[in-house]
């Protein structure tokens, strides 16, 4: 900073504010966005063309992340969060990948990530019509559900055997109202490559997550592997690197201020379409509860791993992963009531209904649509304590979490494949077992039973808990419920891979011969959970065909047109790097430098520099990746494109399509993001290139990456 | 902010950065500041005249801080945190003016501040000769001191003799080298006459304390008497407002970024020109033990007031003070480091020494000069912990405070006047013991026996409090430690105004006739504390001497003018309203603003917002206050003038001379001015004073004040 602050501001001063807007639009609106206006050069078909090779065809998704192609050879750029999953399971305390960071020297010493799957779009087509006929009056909400979850799945299958090798997924748009079937590409032999310490991919950990200026460089590198034919396949050493049609092109010159960036991602979810009544119940039901319970889980694991760092490495992924909920979840309650979102929305509906009922054709049609709405989420209200807990009791409680997997899998196996729930059906099977089985590594008994105890002494006093037969008995008293917990978690074999592995090839009565104490639990309790999964999707239809309607109504006196709600399927978005103010009188620039991590190294977690950065920060070792104006490192950059979770990984790329970044947060005013979209709040955060090509080639001297990706270092 | 970054950095651009610096100028330095190349349209004349009427004339001391008188009735404008002491010692529970503020209706309704005192400078001379002509080769280091001293008393009470009614203080400028006597006139009625709700007037408490950005209306209007001939009285029905040779000149429209300010002020202590030894005594003994003990105290005084207001309020202005203290120490322990200011203070020194070697004819005279300075404070750091702890036993026992104020009195009385420690100099003896009654008021015996407990609980711990005869019996156990302490306190009548009162007429062997327990405990230590203070003298012999040496030397070797370390007199600082950057990526700009307040706004102190405020603000009532290119009303400023402690207070005079804001605080990053200035980390901040006059006639409608201020209030 210092004496910068005209250069900053006569930047920022050339952004066209006004083209910077919530939008996550899908690839079939992108003919209908003016990319030039948003200082992008390329045009809608360069961005994505199914019957030629174009941009998107250099991103994927990477489990539930974004990635992106960087070489002819299927080398993938991610977050460090993003393969934080597979660094962890290859990590022991004696090979400690973690904290010390990987870099595989050859193509053979790449670490084979069994639980990561790689998605690339291939191609999408509207189904709503097809969907939608399946439709018919007079069906009940939960016919309705499942009717057009049949019809979905019918449509996949079908596309599924018209292109063989691809998989089908059918996606719903605007909810009981447009469904886009996608086609994918799926490669399920996925490897680390190199991941930085740590120290650097975690730099300032969960006191920094959701937070700007940020200083972690939160990348690594992964590949993706088929068969030698080039088809999809799991992990063989005869494979070999997949090469996608396209590769991202990097761009080491980086981004200033002011300069028109865009992303193609992922974004998983958003709730934009929602009414008020929604947005109250997530602020008085479903965030405080989830804040409340995620942090005493996160607490339990950090507990179980002070003084066993193999204990801390099993907990490790589960914990980032609810701490990432968890603030988001504190930073999204604040956001609700700082700006006000319930208030308009109400407003916005209160104009809305006016409308409605000044109308004589529209009155009787629509009239209590928003009405209707409401009392499904007061429904839910009330519920929800009882149901989240019931919820939340198999997924504290891993061994329970294995469990209900194994009941489910045994029930729904036993129907038509069509009617099964969707990880269940032949086509998913092999993947969903492929998971459970890895998620079975991380077990650690004794924080079970901390869990299962602390899920049934909060059941016990939740009106309605205790009218669930199979919690009767184990929820008397506190003493009991602790007694329980250890009798259960004790005497269980499902933490055991040969014994699940069995469980799946049985019946529901062999399960119950079992006798093992926890399955029989889960056993106990599935006609609960089976009636929680009913009154979802009833739920579901009546909120389908309601906000079906008023869509409908919205449409009659809205002039613009909508983008649907995120929903993981392939989005694009624009922005620029931009300064926010999160306060008065407060200032957040949009380019963080080294600096700023030297400034708030302190040598403690999570805020230790790890010593060969610290050595290259000392020799000034920062040939050809200096900003010019702020002569630092840049370290991360921030944004006001329209990001959700999923946008994780995500290229930051700029007005050519080159590849200056790659997205990982967003500031924790923007944590609101899934509720509305916010000019002055809305900023998202990604590891500038030139931190990563630094970190990567200079400090860790990885160089044969970026020769693979056609990047020269300065001599 | 929002969209505004063009408009302030454009104003930013035009800030000439190098005429910021450290200097507080002494009164007779103003000729040498060019005061046009710092923006400022007056004349070293018009600022300070001693033959003539000019600003300075409109500045005053009052008790440790800075005020200004705004018109030709007394009235004087200071901060809350200056006022606070008079405010609390007002307030009961039943009519607690801490919590709602005061407003006098009329002048009869104003509060009396009986341990207040308004000080007004009249003129100075340099006395350095005259005060040095008594140092003789051979006299001892405390022969040194102890003639320095009675030769500073003899002019002050000669020059007291030549001017009837005013009083003479002989300051030292440079240690060992230069002093000056100044000529104060001394008002000692002074009367509260508005005081904003603490949580207006402290709005951030010590959350928001030494912060920026800052929320805090941190004002007081206070009046000051005299008798009807105008000169100077304790209080009377009969005085009349004191009839200043000048008042400030209130300026409404306030001033913006960029814009040049200046304060003028009575700073307290720095120390710019000590060596790196002292900054390391400083940041390993004095700081850290500071923070300890003050965070103790301030711990205990705050349990002691749960749940009673009215044992709250009596702890109220200690508890502030000390957490001011605490506060401000953190921040300079962490800016030490930060900074590297010992460093970069031993790099200097380093070539200083080296010069000083190659010189044949200073080598003998000054090449042990930094040695020797550091021997002292090797001295000091090893004596360090027993002498801070003895002396914050008299400091945090309240009583025995007192009890040491009367055996010390009682001491140094039986001595010729010239002789005597100076509060206890005929001169000064009236106002001490009324200063000691005052301070009897708040006395709360339950806190003491915790403060006295806990003090010898570790003195117990410490080598040396040991080997202190009447320690010994007190501190066996900590269970005796606590006996002791409960007995001391239960027993003592030190608490006692009538008893105080009768103690200082009386001679040691009374004293002890009176077998008050505590008292007798101070007579028994007091051998201890005097050794102490004399150790004290001896070492300021010491460094008087060195510092002086120091000070030749360096002078030779740098080609600029020396600016003395504050010293609580008169001072001139000068700079613009500007930005900083704490830290990396994170810009504060200079102006908070009202909806600041109201984003901080939790409803929990001390982020309460008055009923009156929150009204006003809702109304919009706020024509004739809001910042043009904010649109909103401007709280506070800041602007990189060199300040300190004793500058709380000060007025912000803009080009004209005008006043604009009340200095009241430093950003935390500038604790370290007081061992140095920084351009880009020191800011100082002050309530802006539209804010002032915003709250003061808009809020709470006392437009009589803006009236006597000649301001007129837009309808």
């Amino acid at each position: 900073m210092r004496g910068s602050l005209l250069v900053i501001a006569l930047v920022t001063a050339g952004v066209p504010n006004m083209l910077a807007d919530d939008g996550m639009f899908p690839m079939s609106e992108l003919p209908r966005v003016n990319l030039r206006e948003r200082g992008i050069e390329l045009t809608a078909e360069q961005l994505f063309n199914p019957s030629e090779i174009s941009l998107v065809d250099g991103i994927c998704r990477v489990n539930g992340c974004t990635g992106s192609f960087v070489s002819d050879s299927g080398l993938i750029i991610t977050n460090h969060h993003c393969a934080f999953d597979a660094i962890q399971k290859a990590s022991t305390s004696d090979r400690d990948l973690l904290t010390n960071g990987f870099i595989a020297g050859s193509r053979g010493e790449e670490i084979p990530a069994p639980d990561y799957q790689v998605r690339i779009t291939e191609n999408y087509r509207d189904i709503s019509a097809e969907v939608l006929s399946v439709v018919q009056e007079g069906m009940s909400f939960l016919e309705r559900t499942k009717a057009i979850e049949k019809r979905r799945k019918e449509l996949e299958i079908e596309a599924e055997r018209q292109h063989p090798g691809l998989r089908a997924e059918a996606a719903e748009m605007f909810a009981g109202r447009t469904y886009v079937l996608f086609l994918y590409t799926y490669l399920k032999d996925v490897r680390l490559v190199f991941a930085p310490p740590a120290s650097v991919g975690n730099f300032g950990g969960e006191a920094d997550n959701w937070e700007w200026p940020r200083h972690t460089g939160d990348f690594s590198f992964m590949r993706a592997y088929t068969a030698p034919d080039g088809s999809s396949a799991t992990w063989s050493a005869q494979n070999i690197p997949y090469r996608p049609k396209r590769f991202l092109r990097v761009q080491s010159a980086g981004v200033d201020e002011g300069d028109a960036v865009f992303l193609l991602g992922y974004p998983g979810r958003t709730a934009r379409h929602r009414t008020a009544s929604f947005l109250q119940y997530e602020s008085r039901v479903r965030l405080p509860l989830t804040v409340q319970l995620y942090q005493w889980q996160i607490r339990q694991m950090e507990e179980a791993g002070v003084g066993d760092r193999s204990v801390a490495i099993r907990h490790a992924s589960r914990t980032k992963s609810l701490a990432n909920v968890e603030k988001r979840s504190r930073g999204q309650l604040q956001g609700l009531q700082r700006a006000q979102i319930v208030e308009k929305r109400l407003q916005q509906e209160s104009e809305l209904q006016s409308c409605i009922e000044a109308d004589e054709v529209l009155r009787p049609k629509y009239g209590s649509v928003l009405r209707d709405i409401a009392a499904v989420y007061a429904e839910m209200e009330s519920a929800g304590p009882l149901e989240i807990h019931l919820q939340q009791l198999r997924q504290a409680c891993r061994a329970a979490a294995f469990g209900f997997a194994v009941v489910d899998a045994v029930h729904e196996r036993a129907k038509p494949d069509i009617e099964r729930e969707s990880p269940w059906m032949d086509r998913n099977y092999a993947q969903s077992v492929q998971e459970l089985k890895v998620s079975l590594r991380d077990w650690h008994p004794p924080t079970d039973v901390e869990m299962l105890s602390g899920m049934l002494r909060r059941l016990s006093s939740i009106p309605g808990a205790r009218q669930i037969p199979a919690l009767i008995p184990l929820t008397e008293s506190e003493q009991i419920c602790e007694q329980a917990a250890k009798r259960l978690i004790e005497g269980t074999r499902l933490g055991d891979a040969g014994f699940i592995e069995q469980s799946l090839g049985q019946t529901v009565d062999q399960l119950r011969a079992t006798k093992d104490p926890l399955l029989t639990l889960l056993l106990d309790l599935y006609s609960s959970y089976r009636q929680l999964r009913e009154l979802d999707k009833t739920r579901e239809g009546r909120l389908s065909r309601l906000y079906g309607s008023l869509l409908e109504v919205k449409g009659q006196f809205l002039r613009t047109g909508f983008i649907p709600d995120a929903n993981g399927t392939l989005r694009f978005t624009s922005g620029r790097v931009r300064a926010y103010s999160p306060a008065d009188a407060v200032v957040r620039t949009p380019i963080s430098t080294l600096r700023g991590v030297i400034e708030k190294t302190t040598g403690q977690d999570p805020f230790i520099t790890p010593e060969p950065v610290l050595r290259a920060y000392g020799a000034r070792d920062f040939k050809g990746f200096l900003h010019p104006r702020l002569g630092q490192v840049p370290v991360a950059i921030l944004y006001d494109t329209d990001t959700t979770g999923g946008n994780s990984g995500s290229p930051v790329l700029n007005s050519k399509g080159e590849l200056v970044g790659v997205n990982f947060d967003r500031c924790f005013e923007a944590t609101i993001n899934d509720f509305a979209w916010n000019a002055d709040y809305s900023r998202s955060i990604g590891v500038d290139i030139r931190y990563v090509l630094w970190i990567t080639g200079r400090v860790y001297g990885a160089t044969q990456l970026l020769d693979e990706m056609g990047v020269a270092l300065a001599e």
